[in-house]
């Protein structure tokens, strides 16, 4: 069975027969205010990626994520495809283990390509069982945090066992203080990095993989060439480039968490983790909740592991804040 | 080594010393003259690529493929990302035979991957010695095409014997004749299809596998969710249901193959191959004819593995038209 995502509007209107058009979709943790896409040349469409451009992409991303050298830099159409193809790149044999619950999708395609793989609770375990351990930081969806030092130390222990650490930093744009990209090169440690989320642009695909050594040169064999479309490209190394952009928008992306923090918590929810992208609410109810707000057009992102949890991203507009709040009020939670 | 392609102005600028907007680069094969960019909604580039629109983008392929069923169509982010990911969908026992010289991308992910693959020079030595037989058609440089019965009876003896038989069409849009996507349901069959060539539009990375059956899972599953960007979904939709476009542009590329068929022929080049999209040319000096064309700004496609062989694609204005015209007059050939 494939993994159940977040953001498909189609089957929410099939679901609850709200039209696709009013629906406000709090289900993903992508910006709502998304980068202004830049003037793009024609080129950009036609040609093959030109190879100038993604030299000065690597180097934007490798600037922004403070990363020394651009050739640590992978970029690839999306986080979503680098994990597709990633654990083809290791021995069938490896114990990989994943600290969960999270992002589904990690589990499913390392499964898929035939590793003993494992969701389990906590960091200790799945190091003592992980050839691979791979970690989201912070997590999706509970905002678990863990700090760079400890996930550093770890690394050095998955290397000198011949293993590594793959650490997925999607949502780790808003959080200065947990981000190891800069550690990039440590051997046996991979860092993941997802564009669309932060830059609000997930229609674009882009995402990147940090890593150094022998396992940087199989990535790159791996995901081939013209990865990414010519448009991403020029979008991208704008974007990593706009300090000013980057910077109010983690002051924005602070202020409506904190707004929508109040909204749920009056509304009878419980906050109890997220990051500045979405939040992680707990409510006995919980699909009684999602159920409702579905009813009203609004879509949140239910877990079939977590009944008793939902995760709500942030709306695009005043209405979308509006009609949150209403329905909040009236579904009496 | 990864593969040698054509398309890098970058270091053909390093190699002739040519600026880069001052050449004219008929080193690829794909069409100078690009389907217009239709309008694009904003949700395009910020939220996660449509199921809907993906739907439909299926839907409209499976129509202009001539494909009965929507289910059959799998799009991917360019068709080099399915040879990244397809060779590690088969297991690695398997013998790949892909009858060549053709593009080399095929041996070496397959390579890559950990099969045993060799390019061996005729069909019927490819299915002697192939569990998986690849073959280009028409193929790419060459322009050798393989009749559509030919190919539905060897991929029937291919299935009887539990293998596969792989066409790669990525240039088939300009040959009804030998186009055989509509016959993709018979087991043992699997088609490529590109539509950067025809429409113009390498840069939005925009491909699809044409597949029934097990396999046909099997690839949904290796490719994810969310492979195609939003912005190249849209584009492609359009383009495959706008028959008079396609129409005009099988004609004008026609007329152009046999405007540059006479060029390069009074140029002193034999064409020997070729689609309309590419001429392959034969020249007992092809090496000095690149290197010549190179030093006036003329990019053409060389092979390391057939010295006397340049494969060159359209002039995309009068004046690149014009340049190659005076560029040949004067080297003497």
């Amino acid at each position: 069975m494939a993994v159940f995502h977040g953001g498909n509007l189609a089957a929410a209107t099939q679901q609850f027969g709200v039209p696709i058009e009013e629906w406000v979709d709090l289900s993903t943790g992508i910006n709502p205010h998304p980068y202004p896409i830049p003037d793009l040349e024609k080129d950009l469409w036609g040609r093959l990626p030109d190879q100038h451009l993604l030299q000065d992409l690597k180097e934007a991303a490798a600037s922004y994520y403070g990363v020394d050298c651009a050739n640590k830099v992978i970029p690839v159409s999306g986080t979503q495809t680098l994990l597709q193809i990633l654990p083809h790149l290791f021995e069938k044999t490896k114990k990989v283990r994943i600290v969960g619950p999270t992002y589904k999708e990690h589990a499913y395609c390392w499964g898929l390509a035939g590793h003993d793989v494992k969701e389990v609770p906590l960091l200790s375990q799945a190091e003592a069982e992980g050839d691979i351990v791979i970690v989201v930081n912070p997590n999706n969806p509970t905002g678990e945090i863990y700090m760079p030092e400890d996930l550093l130390a770890l690394a050095a222990r998955q290397h000198a066992k011949g293993g590594s650490l793959i650490v997925d930093g999607a949502f780790m744009d808003c959080m200065p203080d947990i981000d190891l990209s800069q550690h990039v090169g440590c051997e046996g440690l991979m860092v993941l990095r997802s564009f669309g989320k932060f830059f609000g642009l997930a229609g674009i695909r882009l995402g990147f993989v940090l890593a150094a050594g022998s396992i940087s040169q199989r990535l790159k064999d791996g995901i081939g060439p013209w990865a990414v479309n010519g448009p991403a490209m020029e979008i991208g190394r704008c974007a990593f480039r706009d300090d000013v952009w980057i910077e109010q928008t983690r002051v924005d992306l602070e202020d409506a968490q904190k707004r929508l923090d109040m909204l749920l918590q009056a509304g009878g929810l419980e906050v109890v983790g997220g990051t500045s992208l979405f939040r992680y609410c707990f409510h006995p109810n919980a699909g009684q909740v999602f159920e409702q707000l579905g009813k009203a057009g609004i879509l949140t992102r239910p877990f079939a592991d977590q009944p008793q949890h939902l995760r709500i991203g942030l709306p695009a507009s005043e209405q979308g804040w509006s009609r949150l709040k209403k329905t909040l009020d009236k579904i009496h939670l």
